[in-house]
């Protein structure tokens, strides 16, 4: 997100957020701030009701409060001119953000430094960036921008609306949906990892010849690699987000609003289905399948061929998390387990030793 | 591998990989595929007889099969103009890629927007892309391709037919070998890290002024790094394969024909002596030592200073997978032991409770 | 560091480095080197009085040894010229080394392939160098370098003798210090890793607006990653050194003098506070804190929320070292437990059968 602003009247960001006004629908709100940090012109928002207390000393101009407690906010916020009332006010508050602070637009054209194909084809409105390069019958779709250094592959296909940070790189072939963001760095389409060796030891490449599919409204953190397929495609599905420094091999296959966060690794051909989340850290094995809705906790490993169903997950190998507690808990009573034993000695020796000392004495 | 494509003759093909026609050694093949995917002008495999039956409904031109199922082959596959047989078909398949799919070949020459010393020697036949800078008394061999935003720094040795991906970053006086591909994004020769606090707590650092040496045909995965040697070299053998995402820190030294996943991280002054095999997420401490023909699963954890021998190492710390299993089997039978022990208590109560009865009674 | 030399003699040197001089104060200097490696004209340096043999054949000019055992350095060394004393020998040569190898000097200017906004302030004797992109009201500071493919964002303020390696990429608005060294690839100010999901499962972005500060003398290594804050800043501290491929999320708060190894991550909110050590591959969850002095080792895993206090931490759920140590031995333990208690329970089963013999017998 950017710091361009653009006011907006409370009434206006209520609506649009899902929200109703308890008072100042026509206070003009311009950004959005912590409740801590606020200032004049700012809407700020409080998630849960016993957090209200820290509306007191707030100056933002708007605040989002949870619903019910709209009235008792307007007491303890009398710095702030409108209080508007939500369900989820965190939504709410991330709703009129997506308002007031849209993506930096940047004026079509092309940079006189870029390099761009004459057999590309630049839709309108697309900004292309200092030294970004676009290869041949590369098409990029209407309102897209190319940041500084971008460099896009032949034959790539970029749809509307998508933004390419700086040094983004995108190999031939790939293939981005609308409105999709890639942070600085991003790779999309590098050679998978395949190699067969042969009678000499001598490694020889198996064809990374595929290619890469990211589906409309996702977005990649910084630093992230998304490999081609094989033979066949990679691909990350619609309104996925993926962290910094995450690894996507070849042939895998992410679903829809899918979130992975930072420096997880996942192998070839493994497929994440729709609204799996996923922590940082977290390896995968190649072949491996997460289905819908599973949660899989940071550090996580996940063996080949693993199916991971819904629930919650966590550990190496993976485990449901009840299980991995339950087994923890073991592994941290073994001290005790082991005085329990050695008190059980005891008295099985003294017992031992009273027996042989009446059958001694019998 | 790019999209370019060179028809031959299954015959041809056969020769290359060490495979025997079964029949249709004139049909003409273009490019391999997957065996669900490929059409005509495809040439695909299967690995196992088992999956013969997967070549029913095959539509490439021409089907590699296991060494001696070439007739049954023949019978299943009846839409399959040619069949060849090959002791390992995905080895063959391999080579035959190698031949119908070969690195993507740009025209000679230096881009106008490109930025190259005067005192560097840039060899026949290479390509440097646009805005590529190249550093004074660089040295660039023949045919190596320099693709767009790729940084060579001073002093860099480049051997011939190199391919040096977008946005690669070549510190000064880093050495390539021959044959070289490094993937978009990498860094070699940035400092490694080392520094030495004084008697305020500041950090100082140890002089990073060694270099990298990276032998023929080793691969290296898009964004991973290879730092410097502090005072000497840090080295990455021939034919070894890197993935993305992968650390090498400085004095490293990586022997020939060695493979590396994602996200693996290795520490100052580590070996990985030829042949070996790492996972992905692996971390190493410093001064560990991997010896020939050994193999660490994912997410491994060496610790500095260990040797890790031939055979197949997991876990952290790593040990080895016999070990591994047998020392997880026991922490997942945790809750039996509890159990037993629980109940010996119980026998061992009731014997106690015995024998006071009959020494009360007697 | 570069390979820049400036000769420089042992008494000078040792004055920089709170060293003493035994012999040669006047011999000339002119880099540093391994005891192994150095040759005419280098310093090298024995860290402990018991490797003095190797400087048997050590054939550089200058050596540093421990305090009190310079005589009988100069007896072993008879081809060294010069041999001096310190408490810290290790220190007293990172210490000569800056100085004989200053970071690389280019001569200021703006190269004509870059593209610096008319806004922006470019300070005395910044280099700016090709294809590097500044922003608008962007301010860099005198003697700052800004490598090939740099890229410094709208309103980005960069202090003095900075250097920024190459691709480095700064978004709008981030802040810093003096001498900051960012490492090829860097992305400071990326969007943190921050979604709100609504009613039909789609994903919003929570606003991430914030900004970033690292401060004076921080150093970042190649491919590492700072996010900007949601609303607030993420800062990096004075004098903290972080290496390669580290993640550090959204409104993290790094203290000074703080290090932190390859491909660590660390979530949003979490504080890490001065003089922290931190190994590699270490992953934090959110909102953790790690306290002043805290060491923690490689691969280990910090859940949200947690508090480690000063002293040496390992493994997941992080724990101390010595708890780590001791449970790690119960657990290795685990197969002689389990014979232990099946010895026992023959003993038992035994008593149990004797009993039950004099009880059927009395």
């Amino acid at each position: 997100m950017s710091e361009e602003k653009t006011a907006q009247t409370v009434a206006e960001l209520a609506s649009l957020a899902g929200a109703r006004v308890v008072a100042g629908g026509d206070v003009l709100v311009e950004r959005v701030a912590s409740v801590e940090s606020a200032t004049s012109g700012a809407l700020a928002f409080v998630e849960d009701g016993k957090n209200l207390e820290l509306a007191g000393a707030c100056r933002a101009s708007c605040l989002v409060v949870p619903e019910g407690s709209g009235e008792r906010a307007r007491e303890i916020a009398t710095q702030v001119a409108a209080v508007v009332e939500a369900a989820r006010p965190k939504l709410a508050f991330a709703l009129a953000a997506e308002a007031l602070h849209p993506p930096k637009a940047r004026a079509a054209g092309v940079h006189p430094s870029a390099s761009v194909a004459q057999s590309a084809e630049i839709g309108d409105g697309v900004f292309v960036g200092e030294h970004v390069t676009v290869g041949e019958r590369a098409r990029v779709g209407a309102g897209t921008q190319l940041l500084a250094g971008a460099r896009v592959g032949d034959g790539v296909s970029i749809g509307a609306g998508c933004v390419l940070h700086e040094n983004v790189v995108l190999y031939d072939g790939v293939t981005l949906g609308d409105r999709v963001i890639l942070h600085a760095g991003v790779v999309v389409g590098a050679d998978g990892f395949g190699y067969v060796k042969d009678g000499e030891g001598v490694y020889h490449k198996f064809p990374q010849i595929g290619t890469v599919v990211i589906e409309d409204d996702a977005e990649i953190g910084a630093l992230s690699c998304v490999d081609r397929g094989a033979l066949g495609e990679t691909r990350v599905g619609r309104g996925t987000k993926i962290d910094n420094l995450v690894q996507v091999g070849h042939n895998v296959r992410i679903g829809e609003r899918v979130v992975i966060a930072a420096q997880t690794g996942i192998s070839g051909s493994t497929v994440i289905e729709d609204d799996a989340v996923i922590g940082g850290q977290v390896g995968f094995g190649d072949h491996a399948r997460v289905e819908r809705g599973a949660v899989i906790g940071s550090q996580a490993g996940v063996l080949p061929g693993k199916i991971v169903r819904a629930g919650v997950w966590w550990g190496t190998p993976v485990q449901r998390l009840d299980d991995y507690k339950r087994l923890n808990a073991h592994v941290n009573s073994l001290p005790r387990l082991r005085e329990e034993l050695k008190e059980l000695r005891r008295i099985v020796n003294e017992l031992s030793a009273r027996l042989k000392g009446e059958e001694g004495g019998g």
